[in-house]
């Protein structure tokens, strides 16, 4: 998947940083297999809310539904978000261990269950009891794959994974303070405010959805190119 | 993906355009495995149409239900013209920014979302009611996926992504005059006619798909060679 | 996806044909993506045989469900066969064009169609009347798959996308002579058969599945160093 | 997938070699999209354990569906250990000739049968006649994705695919030893016990999944750097 040959020093390297780099590539693959199967598969929880030969409601029906394009949406930016700082982060890391292979493996375990606790929030919209227990748990995979990034970035910061690269570790930390670790706490805040209020935990994790998703850096370039 | 090594000129350019033709790498790899994914889910909405144990009625309710093939092959289609034009884009530009990304990331959620529309349009075949609610539906998240389209070229554009390579500039600008344009255009007129006669709405969008799928280059010059 | 890096010669090469050698790889990626759902989305065809509370009928259930297995075994090999055809055949032409791209969409159209028809087929196993029509009606998308393959290697030949090696347009005539014109016959062969027992037919796609499946030259050459 | 420019020496290699490491490029991604839709396909298993409108009883029926997310858990990391062994095989092998590819097809086969009986071991807990069987018949896919593992390094050494490398058949030999033998066995161990205590077959398939996928050198390696 990497335009290794575009690396002009790299020519010279020797057969073992090869080798991790091609498993580095496989990591890659795999994991993009999996962020858009999980993405994609979310679809298949929305049911069609009305039955065969009531058309005259199907308008009404797809309008009230509204709650499930809400999670789908949520769910769609949230694995995106999650899709980009993986991108990044395996981005920036010069050669990856085992370890880092099994963090990635629990990363797309909770990736992969989400459409799980989306279809229950969507299933449970309305219902003030199934709400409560469906956006905590919602949250609780939401919080565990921004967790995992976290563990990620820490390993391949301690184990020397980001090689040389200062500028890369740079970034890397940047993410994290600005963006991994507000994500973090706002899950928590989101999903202890859902016990008292299903829709404000909702709400919350649009934006944090939302938030993740935004390159504020290019954003901040955009405007200041306009101004 | 990119066979990198195959541009020779490019063998001594600084790490950093690298980094993001890597980033572009994975943004194609990943799409990818969406448009891959969405396009096969389609055929998960199909229903058998009789009851197991009615054998002898199964020749008939296979060849009663074209509109649900029909329904299949638009979005097949629409999806794999799609994919194309997405194809010929990326491939244009030099690199990609992050707001490139997040563009890119929401039209793969109209391209994700597709099989639920698709599914309604072939529950509701034959039910006039249900049917113009399900063909404006449907119509809509055609429109948008050809809406990003643009609006990822239009990005590209201003923002300098195409590099210095004018012919791709070029190239890009005639598909958007000969081919997203005009299948925009239809699209609109394809939903507001769909509120007057649904079938009319669905045999546009089915022209309008043949259409962008069509090489107009290549029939041309194959046209050419053999007169 | 293809080592660029590694074909010494082309280093030199302008800078068009590495533009169509990306495309080519996206084609192998999205292909290769579509092959590997609709290989994987037939498991979701297959039902428990018992219901919850019935476990002491599950093994007896199991055993009985054979004509489900063999389905999903006859359209796991062809799907299976279909793919090393394909990556046999863009992997010896040079280049691709935009007609060879659409044809390429219509390969993959049958192929994420099939699990459709292999679930009526094992649907409707043991139900005389419907057996036949599932029958030919499976053998009719296994036969488009193989037609396909056909024309594709038929247009890479006259629009010269083989490119100056002629090693390659030898192998894959040598294919389409031993594999995919025997292969052809047989469904037509198959699905008349399968009109007076569908059994028979059965058997038959089972035969050709395995048949194309088998690396001949390979299996030759084992046999021969072992002998 | 490879980053074959990075692999200096193999810059003057003949046509062939590079052939036939495109195929063996084309058989990882293949491979990795089998495994990724897999390994994802499993969430599609799992039921929501109440009823629209019996939100109280949300919480409770979650809790109480363990052996699901059990079963969930063992496919997952059974499917991610096959994974990471598959990727280290095939990264070690210099090249693949027919056969190779064919013994992963099937491989593949059962990686993607998998979540059949994963449905219905969580469909069948806490009944015991049906639990036995199930716990067999799942023990037995497991065993057979073990065994191709065990084929395909067998049929690369006896073939000589692992090229010049010495050091890859030596890790390889090392794996097959200390890894996939060992969980062979256990597979047995466990279904027979299985037969007799399901409860205690599923725990050996838990203990070898986990076992499969620690990666023993890099954790004695951690573990020696802190100490």
């Amino acid at each position: 998947m990497e335009p290794a040959g575009a690396h002009g020093g790299e020519m010279a390297e020797q057969k073992k940083p090869a080798k991790t780099k091609h498993r580095k590539n496989r990591l890659e693959a795999f994991s993009d297999g999996v962020f858009a199967i999980a993405i994609t598969l979310l679809v298949l929880e929305i049911a069609i809310p009305v039955e065969k030969g009531e058309g005259e409601r199907l308008l009404s029906g797809l309008l009230h539904e509204w709650p499930v394009y809400l999670a789908y949406f949520i769910s769609f930016m949230t694995i995106g978000a999650v899709w980009m700082e993986h991108s990044s982060l395996v981005d920036a890391i010069d050669h990856i261990d085992g370890v880092f292979m099994r963090l990635n493996l629990v990363l797309l375990l909770f990736c992969a269950f989400l459409p799980f606790p989306t279809r229950i929030m969507s299933e449970f919209a309305g219902d003030v009891a199934g709400e409560r227990v469906a956006v905590v748990f919602y949250g609780l995979v939401l919080l565990m794959m921004t967790l995992m990034l976290l563990v990620m970035g820490r390993h391949a910061e301690s184990e020397g994974l980001f090689g040389d690269d200062l500028e890369d570790e740079r970034k890397e930390k940047a993410r994290v303070k600005y963006q991994l670790l507000p994500g973090l706490i706002a899950y928590i805040v989101g999903g202890a405010l859902g016990l008292l209020s299903p829709k404000l935990g909702i709400v919350i994790y649009l934006l944090i959805a939302i938030y993740l998703a935004i390159p504020i850096r290019d954003v901040t370039r955009l405007y200041r190119k306009r101004a």
